[in-house]
C-alpha cells in the first residue's frame, strides 16, 4: 500500500479524551474513530489489525474442532423470555421495537439464540460433540463505557457453544476451548494466565477468565508467577485426546491464579513470597460451562444411546477481537508507539523513502515495495513528501515491526538502512540483503 | 471437513414457507435459518458460501484503489439530521433509544457517517481522490421481508464512498467501482447488466443498477439482448487510466438497458426486435453519483491547488452479499439442487464414501481427504453411515461442484468414480487421476 493512496489520518496532539495508551496509541494512529458514546468505527490500520487478530481465532477455533457460522446482531425478546433472561440483563441490553411494536433486542450475547438452533436441528447424541462459533457484533449498553475500544458499547465477540451428551464430555468441550485459548493469546504475543473467575450473567459453576498482565488493567489479579515459564500446547496437539488435554488443564491450573472477585487470601498466603504475583490484568477471554442452564428451560434434548432422552451440557467460550487489539497495545508499547508482535501488524513491513523524487531512492523503493509485494509480505510504502522526522514518527508510531529506510546517500551505493522497531538496532545492507532478511 | 463432525442440517420436505427456489434450497441445504423475520443465521455451509462471496468483493475494491475500514452498525441520529434525511428515511429505519434516552439507529446506508469521517479527516485535495468501503450489517425495517435473504430486514451491505474534488474525477471514481462491479459479478458466474436507475433515497443523477436476469426477478427489465457478449474488463485493467476506463464504460453503456422505473418505450421499439430483450431481473449491485448532495448540507470540503475551499463531490456504491448468494442460486440450480460456481463454492469437493466401515473404501477416501486437503482443496468428506442414495442426493442438493464417489467394488481396484455437478457426467479412473484432476 502506498501511503499517499491510503487513508490513515495521524493525530499530532495526544487527545485528551484517552485515559490509557491503549486508546492514546489508537486515536492517533488512526486506528479507530469515535461515532457516538462507547461506538467506534475501525479506520484502515485498525481493521487490517482486527482482521488478523480474527483470523489467529478462527484458526485456532477451527483446529479445536469449533465450527463458524453467523448469527444476526438482533434477536426476538422471546427468546429470552423462555430462558427468563430478558428481565435479567438489566439496562445493559439494549431494547428495540419495530414497526409492527415487536419487542427485538441487541444481542448483548447468543446463548438463547444458538440453543434454538441447537434444539431445531439436532435430535440424537449421534451429532456430538458440537461447538458452534461465530465472529460478531454484541451491544451492551454500559453506563459508562470508556478506554476506547477495551470497553465499547457495541463490540466484536468471538463466541463458541459446546453441546455435549455428558458433564464428562462437556468438560472435555471445555477443555478444548482451554487449549484453543491458550494458543489463540500466545500467537499475539500475549503471556494470558487461566484464572478461576465468577460467572456473572451467563451463570454456571467451572469458569475461567484468560487474564493478560498490564499497569493499566482493570481488574486486581493474584497468582503465582511461574506461569510465565510453563509451555504453550503445540499445533500438533490432538483435541480428541481426552486425557491429554486434561493433562494440560490440571498443568495450567495446578497453581494460584485468581480475579479479585474470586481471591482467596488464604491459598495465595500460603504461596512463598517470592512466588507471589500480584497485579492488575485484563480479561482477554472468559470460558463457562453451565450444564443444563439454558437446555432445560428451553428444552434442547438429545435422543442418548440408551433410547431416552437427555438435556445437552453446554458451554460458552467469549474472546473480544475488539478489546485485545488494545490489550496487545497495553502489552507492548514504547513512548514512540504501538510495537506489533508480528502475527498482528497491520503491515510486515514499512518501506519509507527519505527522498521521494530522488531517482535512486525512488528506483530502490519501488524494488523493495513490488518485491516484498509479490513475495507475499504486507509492505507499506512511505512515498509522501513529508520530511524525513514525519515519516519516522509515524513508522514508530504505527508500530510496524520493520522498517527499511532509504535515504539518498546509500541509496546512491545500493544500500538501505533496516530497523527493528522494538529494539531499535539499525544496520545498513544491499538491497538484496534487505530483502533476503525480510523473506528468511 | 468430515461430515460426520460438521453441522450441515439438511431438511428433506420442502418448506412451505419458500417462494423462490433459491429460498427453498438455502432452507433446505441448511445455509440459513430464520431467527426472527427477515432476520437470518448464516449456518455454516452458508457462512462458507458467504466468506467466499465477501472474498471475491474485496478483492475487486481493493484492486480498483478502494481502502476497507469498518464502521459500526449503530449510528447516532445527530448525523442524519444534519444531513436532513432522518426525516426522509420513514418507517424503514430502525430508530432506538439507548438507557440515556439518546436517539441511535440502526444504520440502513453510510452516507452520513463517511461524510462524517471524511470531513473530520481529511482537508487538502491532495488526499483525493478516496474511495472507502466496508462490509457491514445493515437494517431496513421493510414492510414485508421475503425471499429469505434476498429481501431481509438485517442484511450484509459492501458499501464504497468515493470522494473526489471535481465532478470530472468523481465520473473516474464511478468507471473504477462500474469496472470493479463488472469483474466481481462475473468472478462469481454472473452475467450482470449494467443499467440506469432511479436514484431513490440515495440521491443523484447518475446511477446504475447491475441486474442478473432470472425468472423469479423481482423487476422487469428490458435490454439489447448483445450484453450477453460483451468481454469483462481483465484483471490487468489499469484503474489509473481515465480513458481506459471510460472506454470500458462507453462500450458497457452503449446499449439501451433500463430497469422498469427508467423504462423509454420508444427507445426500446428501436432495437431491432430480433435483439429486444425483456426479462425478469435481480439487482445485485447499484452504484450512485450524486455530487455535493452531502459534502454540501454536512460541509466536507478541502482545499484546492487555487487554495480556496471545494466541496467535495461523491459517490457511493452498493452490493449485497446476503443478497448475492440466493441471486446466484436462482441462477445456477437444477430439480436436484444447487449448482455452485467453483469460485463461491462451499467445498471444492465432496468424497463420498459409499460404505463406510469397509476397508479399501475407508483407505481410498482417508487418502483423497487428506491428499486434497494438503494441496489446499476445501474438501466435504462425507463419511457418515447414511445410505448412499442420501449422500447422493445431500451432495446433489449442496452444489458442490465435483464428487468423488468411493464404492466398495471399484475401490477393491484402487478406483473411484468423479462426477461433475453441473454436467452430471461421471468418469471412473484411479485414485491419483482423480487427484490430477483436482489438482489441475
Amino acid at each position: 500500500m502506498r501511503l499517499s493512496r491510503y487513508f490513515m489520518p495521524i493525530l499530532k496532539e495526544n487527545p485528551k479524551e484517552a485515559e490509557i495508551v491503549s486508546h492514546r496509541l489508537m486515536l492517533r494512529a488512526g486506528m479507530i474513530r469515535q461515532q457516538a458514546q462507547g461506538i467506534y468505527s475501525w479506520l484502515p490500520l485498525g481493521k487490517r489489525v482486527l482482521d488478523k487478530v480474527n483470523r489467529i481465532i478462527r484458526e485456532e477455533q477451527d483446529r479445536s474442532g469449533a465450527i463458524e457460522l453467523l448469527m444476526p446482531t438482533l434477536q426476538s425478546a422471546d427468546l429470552w423470555q423462555e430462558s427468563g433472561r430478558y428481565d435479567d440483563y438489566g439496562k445493559e441490553m439494549l431494547r428495540i421495537k419495530d414497526r409492527q411494536d415487536r419487542p427485538l433486542l441487541y444481542g448483548p450475547t447468543n446463548e438463547e439464540m444458538i440453543t434454538d438452533i441447537f434444539r431445531s436441528y439436532v435430535k440424537s447424541y449421534k451429532s456430538l460433540p458440537l461447538n458452534l462459533y461465530h465472529i460478531q457484533l454484541k451491544f451492551r449498553d454500559e453506563i459508562r463505557p470508556r478506554f476506547g475500544t477495551m470497553r465499547s458499547r457495541e463490540f466484536l465477540m468471538k463466541d463458541a457453544y459446546s453441546f455435549d451428551l455428558t458433564r464428562e464430555d462437556a468438560i472435555h468441550s471445555y477443555n478444548k476451548m482451554f487449549v484453543a485459548y491458550l494458543r489463540t493469546f500466545a500467537r499475539m504475543g500475549l503471556r494470558a494466565i487461566p484464572m478461576r473467575a465468577d460467572t456473572g450473567p451467563i451463570g454456571g459453576n467451572h469458569s475461567h477468565e484468560f487474564i493478560i498482565l498490564a499497569e493499566t488493567g482493570e481488574s486486581e489479579v493474584f497468582s503465582h508467577k511461574d506461569f510465565v515459564n510453563f509451555a504453550i500446547p503445540s499445533a500438533e496437539t490432538n483435541f480428541d485426546d481426552v486425557a491429554g488435554l486434561q493433562a494440560i488443564f490440571d498443568k495450567w491450573t495446578s497453581l494460584y491464579a485468581a480475579t479479585s472477585e474470586m481471591h482467596d487470601e488464604a491459598a495465595f498466603d500460603a504461596i512463598p513470597e517470592g512466588d507471589r504475583l500480584s497485579a492488575r490484568g485484563i480479561e482477554v477471554g472468559h470460558i463457562f460451562y453451565f450444564g443444563t442452564k439454558y437446555s432445560e428451560p428451553m428444552g434442547a434434548r438429545v435422543q442418548g444411546p440408551d433410547g431416552k432422552e437427555h438435556l445437552v451440557h453446554m458451554g460458552s467460550y467469549g474472546i473480544g477481537p475488539t478489546r485485545l487489539v488494545p490489550a496487545i497495545i497495553e502489552a507492548s508499547h514504547d513512548e514512540n508507539g504501538i510495537i506489533w508482535p508480528a502475527s498482528v501488524a497491520p503491515f510486515d513491513v514499512v518501506v519509507i523513502n527519505m527522498k521521494a523524487g530522488d531517482e535512486a531512492c525512488d528506483g530502490l523503493c519501488d524494488r523493495l515495495y513490488d518485491g516484498l509485494g509479490k513475495a507475499g509480505k504486507d509492505v507499506l510504502y512511505d512515498d509522501t513528501d513529508d520530511r524525513a522526522g514525519t515519516k519516522f514518527a509515524t513508522a514508530d508510531l504505527i508500530g510496524v515491526p520493520v522498517q527499511i529506510i532509504v535515504g539518498p546517500r546509500s541509496a546512491a551505493n545500493g544500500e538501505v538502512e533496516v530497523k527493528d522497531r522494538k529494539t531499535g538496532a539499525r544496520e545498513v545492507m544491499t538491497l538484496e540483503a534487505a530483502m533476503n532478511k525480510l523473506l528468511a
